[in-house]
């Protein structure tokens, strides 16, 4: 009888011996987790610890019982792969009653990634055992501090909060969140500190030392104290047990696997957040330590084993996050990634509602939408709101996943009621946002490169006389789309400029620029207009 | 200079006027709309009687004024379009100061669609003073009976009983809403009855008479008393005065376009519910009256009359109706449609959680998937539950725009956090099981199929003990799936004979068919399982 060990339960190893299981109901399957818990809600961890999960039991998807019974899969829980041996075909394994080895047929590497420690041995999250030492911890507490604006920790942030703790939240970069433009993680950043939390950017720690309480102190000599710092600066992936292997790995310590799940050695797959895959835009490998592509390589690993023909086509790394009422989702790559590739892109911004405005409860979406200059093929996406920021990201990714260009999107046929949506969906409207640039009837600018426009280029407000007296761009030349027809001449000025139209969202300033060309104006719309504008300014 | 007349100033009409204007800033463009309204939001007047839309200004998009001030369109209201002279390109209005003629360089028709009037002059929903007539008739009313349970029929009565009234729905057919497959519809039609609303399918009526109440006879002799009595029974093109214009339609009245939206006769464009569009699942023309569709073919007219080469590739009828708490979606096409196609098809039914069931307020989604057997190709999808029906409908419209095989939806990388979905969405599900289907790991069966299976065939209950006391589908044999290994010899009699498997939703019911496989049983899964078989028992 085939034996198939597989090194770690969680996402990718509990799925991929759940699928071998049902591919092969004789082959023997051996599960090596670490912790002591298996096929867990790793996702739902942060919410534990802020009681939205109050019953520990349902963060638990399986026991180690519940899967030999169901699958008949022998489940190993706090037994850790110290090495493996690919020439012999062996792993040397530490129990709980002690070190022995176990022969294989075929390997599974599913190791998932640790969390970063930084600055002493302070609480991470990764796991089970992780989330009942933060909770336990967090009972008795007034403040914490999070270091790390990424998911886990702005969830751990919110989380604590909603627990009545005085929250901190301590970033490196300029923004938490770094999957996001600037101009979206504005406006969750807005929403942390509107919940209160504080929430400090740019931040250089220097030390952190716990006594009675945690001081942190920073680059420049200040200092802060708090009751609880939990660390959640990042992950790197498990694989120092791999060592000797002859597994290859990236320099970080990444797996490097084929589209099939299989390492470089026979025999030996892997799968999960340790692994890299293919992104689909920029055909790199990369890690996507995220739920969904971690299940689907298991899976796919596990179709490979029993003689399917499977393949892991590769990862958008499209990912969404709750922070308090809004959401923040993206897909593919966002404005710094492209930069750095390389890639010449265009992006609309747009601020649609989330369903039609007269129907009660409709809130602002703000959306931004890259594309290759070249062929038009959408790129990333990216979007902030209360509400449709998921059925947004995930029409884009599906869209991307069969190689749509943008323009197309004008074409898509999508459910509408007053409740649910606009008969103009969000991605119909940039459809037809990158066919009026395909087109030729429409340059975009962005707000940056607007602001930053030589003086061969004029700022045009074209919104009411109410709305410009609030605020507007420096420096713009004010006149009201309704008013423009009847005011040429003030313009006549500026008849050898290229006159950078703005609105408030984009749909005023298309029609303005419109106008002005048809009298002979060269015109620019600026791309998210001033709700862009004012979201640089958060 | 080009003069443009626009026969409707609602979705289709008032798109392909502002579009027009857009391109063209020097061309004359006439708008004549029958009723005193244009560029109303159509969607939203069901809302209004539920007061659900408090201002009636909410609804109004533009008026004549403002649509002047912005676009230079000359708006017409009350000034209905008698007869069309295609041959001398001019037009007979009657407009409140009486009938004229006016000549036309491009004619656009958007005429729409009216709603039958059966049984007498009663009221309809059709447009802005219909709803205002529906609002003042329902002020003094207790009760109410709508004729008709599609969209606006359900709306309606939705929205009626929001206001207090005592409802009754009168349907012809067997079920309302015939979009959505009799086992997905049972649960909008239970909540419709849990809110109180006295719904009545498979209903003839012979006759109804307004007198101090509106009485309705039945075929059968009984008869029943109204307040208020709203017709919803269908629509047809308001194409009448088409008549010797020599533009094609249909027999029902339908305009027939090409993908430019050019009718037959040159210089004369339609647009809108009045017209007949392509299916993307067919390839036939079909009338899909939906705002979306309506707002997308005039902005594709406008194009081509100004000279852009744009083209309307087709319509999935992608929809959703808001039903009490729940959502009905669907996309493509239905099980009884795909019959009368004779296409051969597969289905999936599935009823996952809308979200991570371990975070709070998850529900039940329930999803159905059609697929061409041959290809694998998506042919539609529908589903019903309280929360994700639209992301999750938008998503498969997406994939069916680019021709999506069922087993690709494994593929989509999309957005996922407890909140907001599963690490394996619903998509990827139906894509993990289409590709089990595809691999010849699963064959399913249908509820329905499974209940008139021959003497071939055993029904296999796997799930709990206590489950299975509380319902089973007739003459099935138990045995839990984690106790199957260890009691395949109670199976012995029926080794010859094809096991349909089911269990609760197809999960356990697709284990339990790989173990007995594995074991030399032939087996088929009841896609859908007792959640599906209970549904069409509602």
């Amino acid at each position: 009888m085939r034996k198939i060990c597989i090194v770690g339960g969680v996402a990718a190893g509990a799925s991929c011996a759940a699928r071998l299981r049902r591919l092969d109901e004789f082959t023997e399957i051996i599960v090596f987790e670490k912790s002591g818990f298996i096929s867990y809600a790793n996702c739902g961890l942060p919410y534990y610890v802020g009681k939205e999960i109050a019953d520990f039991g349902n963060l638990i998807l399986h026991t180690p019982e519940s899967l030999y019974k169901r699958f008949r899969i022998d489940v190993r829980t706090n037994s850790e792969v110290l090495s493996v041996d690919t020439g012999q075909k062996k792993i040397r394994v530490k129990g709980p009653e002690g070190t022995y080895e176990e022969t294989y047929d075929v390997l599974v590497l599913a190791p998932g990634c640790f969390a970063r420690k930084m600055y002493g041995d302070f609480p991470v999250l990764r796991n089970v055992e992780d989330v009942q030492r933060i909770d336990m911890l967090a009972e008795d507490v007034d403040s914490a501090v999070v270091i790390g604006g990424g998911f886990v920790g702005i969830e751990l942030a919110e989380n604590l909060a909603e627990r009545g703790k005085k929250v901190t939240v301590l970033e490196y970069a300029d923004h938490i969140l770094t999957n996001l433009d600037e101009d979206l993680v504005a406006y969750l950043e807005e929403e942390l500190r509107r919940n209160g939390i504080d929430l400090r950017t740019s931040v250089r720690i220097r030390d952190a030392k716990q006594e009675e309480k945690v001081t942190i102190t920073f680059e420049d000599g200040s200092s802060m104290e708090t009751d609880l710092l939990v660390s959640s600066a990042g992950v790197l992936p498990a694989t120092a047990f791999l060592e000797g292997s002859g597994v290859t790995l990236d320099q970080r310590g990444y797996i490097l696997v084929d589209g099939h799940m299989r390492t470089n050695v026979p025999d030996v797959y892997a799968a999960g957040d340790a692994v890299l895959v293919n992104h689909l835009v920029t055909g790199k490998k990369t890690a996507v330590p995220l739920a969904g592509p971690a299940n689907k390589e298991g899976r796919i690993a596990a179709d490979n084993i029993a003689g399917l023909n499977s393949t892991f086509k590769g990862a958008l790394g499209t990912s969404i996050i709750k922070v308090f009422d809004l959401a923040g989702g993206s897909t593919g790559l966002n404005s710094a990634q492209l930069k750095r590739e390389g890639i010449e892109f265009g992006v609309i911004c747009i601020h649609p509602s989330s369903h039609a405005g007269y129907y009660p409860g409709s809130s602002p979406l703000h959306i931004k939408l890259f594309y290759e200059t070249a062929s038009g093929e959408i790129l990333g996406a990216q979007a902030v709101g209360k509400e449709g920021v998921d059925k947004f990201i995930d029409v884009i990714a599906t869209a991307m996943n069969y190689g749509a260009k943008a323009d197309e999107l004008a074409d898509l046929d999508l459910a509408y009621a007053p409740p649910f949506g606009s008969a103009k969906s969000p991605a119909n409207y940039l459809g037809f946002i990158a066919g009026n640039v395909r087109n030729g009837l429409e340059e975009l600018v962005t707000v940056e490169e607007a602001l930053n426009s030589d003086e061969k280029h004029v700022l045009l407000d074209v919104r009411t006389n109410g709305e410009y007296s609030r605020g507007s761009f420096p420096n713009s030349v004010h006149i009201p789309v309704d008013e423009l027809r009847d005011r040429l001449a003030e313009l006549q000025p500026y008849k050898n400029k290229i006159l950078d139209v703005y609105c408030a969202v984009g749909i005023r300033g298309h029609i303005a620029s419109r106008i002005l060309r048809a009298y002979g104006y060269q015109t620019r719309n600026v791309t998210g207009a001033y709700t862009t504008y004012q979201a640089y300014r958060k």
